[in-house]
């Protein structure tokens, strides 16, 4: 017969791991020591050690966001918390789900608030960084009372997955074997998201469905909390229902197979391709789903939609010409619209548009030798990925620069343009490697990370290779901080980094060389002949082994989506008046 | 003649540099690059950035000890600052003084809530983060209003060299170029430490030296925040003139002149070596200056000195055999002590125990061969050690074994063993040879860190050698966290960090090559032969260029302090009565 009771710890291993969780990241810490034993007793679950804590919250919110569930990220009290704050936040900003357990104190060392390494004196308060964390979480349970700790772990559980951001739970050292009652565990979780009134979906769903018929010019504009609130496969069927057409957002990229006939391109206001703004700012209806409005994703708030064309389903509410619907939540708005649709096709007189309302993209650079430009450079790595990658690409010029690229089928792309920690990508590139492997994802891993932030996160490097993955790693390597440069000061000397580390090395420093049996492979590229040559090689594109390829660039070229943000922003700050035509008397 | 104003960002430098600081550490980021911009009007400031913000907060808390007085950091709005968050809770902790600047967005942009970049969702209160570093500091200028922007910089600049706590400053971008009164920095700004009333720092003066004078072994207890809040130098002269017995602690090591025949030891409660708690605890006089009394400073609380022999002076509050002055700053209390000592030293019978009072500290290993151990290794690299070295240990085997080191005269020890965040001391090292620089410091910088620390924080060693620097650095490679496995798992995974680094290529790979012209020396030591060789070579005991010295060690052996300091702490867990013996029954 199975004990009527089970360790807290074991609990919360065992809730984690029905959530589909498989890969657990963090620091140990001498107060989560014993919470991490009893890991082992719920062999779905695999401890991935990072080597700080920041990177383990960025990881976590990379596995997050390929896993497509939340990520369970471990650290201990003060120091830990605190180094993943910022990673956390990440998370918090752009919807990577993530289940912050944080070991802390004792309750009795709480109670006498004790002078324990990593308390702050003089209050010797040890619950005061819970109260730090607090803007970047939904919800948190500070575990204290034995007969209310199941259902708080449950609670913040569901909420966690609910709602795609960060939720904290606070360990005290001792509670670590309180047993639980183990029948708990029968139940599964629940984390559908139900909206409280199903009339509301439906009247939603009904108008937008009129909007649809009567509608001219119809298109889908598909942002980023569509993928992150698990929507991204209802609205590809909504896609290919109506053949609308449909657009991403910087942040979204990927989202739309951007070889469908009807995909319009990466609408981010004004700043986008020649037609693609157009397109978006013409259409009589704009279902814009999961949409997160910041300035980068946004062209520096140049998107020129008018209520009247616009159905916004979001995760907060939903809004139809005006109608605003507060707490509703797209996904079961979003399957209700599917469906129906499904139902009847020809009510709704759809397929609609059949002809290819494709926008083509141009050719930025004919570049065929000398020195890698920028205007190149993006397109060109578009045509090195395959279907089914997954590329992540860093703050500065690679997530300026990636959007010019074309996409093959089932990409998948993490950037973080919204929230814009550099160094995000390469702890982010841990998580999406163990998320990948988890899901044996049939694509590769691409990393594209300009120098200066590599050396923001860089020991992670050392993760891929002590956990055995291959991802391919491009260094963009343009001496300093380029998209610094292009805001202010580019010759200034506090753009700058150190010039003097040799990524030829890298890999081997960290772990792949011959001695250890560890494969790989390491090239850099001044010029295009070059880098043609590394991006053509079989074996370069295969994932025989850990691969790095440093594309050197000039230090003041950039991308243009950047210098053309920026003028929008200088402009803004003028007092200048922004249109959907541009800059007014540029 | 000179212009009556300046803009804010050259008052604020100006006002740095006043206080002493030359070089500012940080990261650039688009909310403090026009802040940045002005920092080349101030010739006496040099910006030097660091990899991340975390290492930035520890470079800047090394250099804050070292050259005793705060320091300056520079971060950006959201991402950076929380990032720095960490460090600075360290610095908060250990009083190591820091002014963080935080460049943050423009007044009306946070009026308006813009969802800029680094901006949390969905309140967009740009203010956010500023309530999250409420428990790391001092005080804070949160500069909105131009009217009262000099005095808020002046008055949180004030509080941070006095209270040697983290202060902070956000400076939305808008206002750099703000001009201030120029003539305000004509007026030095007044940081003298002065108590509410002289006649209480008489009354604690008075009573001490009745004390004195009838005390039959008296002794001087000088703990770290002596260091901290500038008494070192008078605390030296009181041991100077009386001849106390005197002692230090695992955190204040180093701060009296251990060849003195006088010098008691490290006073770490009944965690000490021989004959150091007895000495203690059986004094009639404890002249207690500057305590930190956290978990690992003091044995695990096994601190036994009965109020009616103890003299307290701390920076909170003095107390003299129990009675208690609330508010009254060590300082002015000291500075009087000493004068009135220097008065009349007859009167009080003193230089009070002419005859040595040195405890002999025990010669742990006679190791001569073969493999390195703990017992031997931390009294062997205190001899290594010169006049006037800087030495850094590592939280770890390193903070618990270099206790046992008998350091030569004008030695200074960093070490955190009471916030205890590991990775610290690669980033501190960092502030520590810029502050050594600054000072024309005639000693030696030493780094010993673990393997397992080192790879939190391990990108600043590029920053040692990008400026320049030339420390001495051991890495103790013992296969994972040893300080964790002692506590909890020693055979767990999770106690194990990636052992395919390869030490000896990471020099090179940071910078230190050949085609840099850039000289280094590597050296890996498995056997006391080997490690014998290179801590005797006379280029290894320079500072011709930068060095490392990787000592192998077992996983499992563990320094006797850390061994001592859990068996006390396990002892109290069970409920085991413990008095200044030992455990009871022990």
């Amino acid at each position: 017969m199975a004990p009527s009771t089970v360790p807290l710890g074991y609990y919360i291993w065992k809730r984690l791991a029905s959530l589909g969780i498989e890969h657990v990241f963090g620091v140990p810490g001498d107060f989560n020591l014993t919470l991490l034993d009893q890991i082992y007793d719920v062999p779905e679950l695999t401890w991935i050690g990072t080597c700080n804590e920041l990177n383990g919250a960025y990881a976590a919110d990379g596995y997050a966001r390929i896993k497509g569930n939340p990520a369970a990220l471990l650290t201990t009290y003060g120091v830990g918390e605190l180094s993943a704050m910022n990673g956390v936040a990440g998370a918090m900003a752009e919807h990577a789900g993530m289940i912050h357990l944080v070991g802390m104190t004792s309750r009795p060392i709480q109670k006498a608030k004790a002078l324990i390494h990593h308390t702050m004196y003089p209050e010797m308060d040890h619950a005061i960084y819970i109260g730090m964390s607090e803007p970047v979480r939904k919800t948190y349970a500070y575990l204290m009372d034995d007969s209310t700790m199941a259902e708080e772990i449950d609670r913040v559980l569901i909420e966690g997955v609910k709602s795609r951001l960060p939720v904290f739970i606070y360990i005290p050292l001792d509670i670590v074997s309180v047993q639980l009652d183990a029948t708990r565990l029968e139940t599964p979780l629940d984390t559908t998201i139900k909206n409280e009134s199903t009339d509301v979906e439906d009247e939603i769903v009904k108008s937008t469905l009129e909007l649809i018929k009567s509608a001219a010019k119809p298109a889908v504009l598909a942002d980023v909390l569509t993928i992150r609130h698990k929507g991204r496969d209802l609205m590809r069927e909504l896609v290919d229902l109506t053949h609308f057409q449909s657009f991403s957002t910087p942040l979204s990229k990927g989202v739309i197979d951007e070889t469908l006939p009807t995909y319009g391109g990466v609408y981010n206001g004004i700043a986008s391709f020649p037609g693609v703004a157009d397109a978006v700012h013409a259409s009589d209806l704009v279902l814009n789903i999961g949409p997160l409005l910041s300035d980068s994703n946004t062209g520096g708030f140049t998107r020129f939609i008018k209520d009247e064309h616009l159905v916004y389903l979001g995760h907060e509410y939903c809004q139809v010409q005006g109608k605003k619907y507060d707490g509703v939540h797209l996904l079961p708005v979003l399957k209700k619209l599917v469906e129906e649709l499904k139902k009847d096709t020809g009510k709704y007189n759809i397929p609609r548009s059949p002809k290819s309302t494709k926008i083509e993209v141009p050719i930025l650079s004919n570049l065929k030798s000398g020195k890698i430009e920028q205007s190149y450079t993006w397109q060109r790595l578009g045509k090195f990925l395959k279907p089914n990658d997954i590329i992540l690409a860093e703050s500065g010029t690679a997530q300026f620069g990636m959007p010019d690229a074309t996409f093959p089928p089932n990409s998948q792309f993490i950037t973080q343009i919204f929230w814009s920690s550099i160094g995000y990508t390469v702890g982010a590139c841990l998580g999406a490697l163990v998320a990948a492997k988890e899901l044996k994802h049939p694509g590769r891993v691409v990393l594209i990370v300009g120098e200066g932030s590599l050396q923001m996160t860089v020991q992670e490097i050392g993760s891929y290779i002590r956990y055995g993955f291959k991802p391919i790693i491009f260094v963009i390597n343009n001496n300093g901080y380029s998209i610094e440069r292009a805001i202010n000061g580019p010759k200034q000397k506090y753009n700058d980094v150190s010039m003097l580390w040799d990524h030829q090395k890298m890999l081997e420093f960290f772990g792949a060389r011959q001695e250890t049996g560890i494969a790989s492979k390491s090239y850099r590229c001044e010029t295009v002949e070059e880098l043609e040559k590394v991006l053509t090689d079989e074996d370069f594109n295969s994932t025989n082994s850990i691969q790095l390829c440093e594309i050197v660039m000039d230090q003041f070229d950039y991308p243009w989506r950047l210098t053309r943000q920026l003028e929008l922003a200088r402009a803004r700050l003028a007092g200048k008046q922004i249109d959907q035509n541009g800059i007014v008397g540029e």
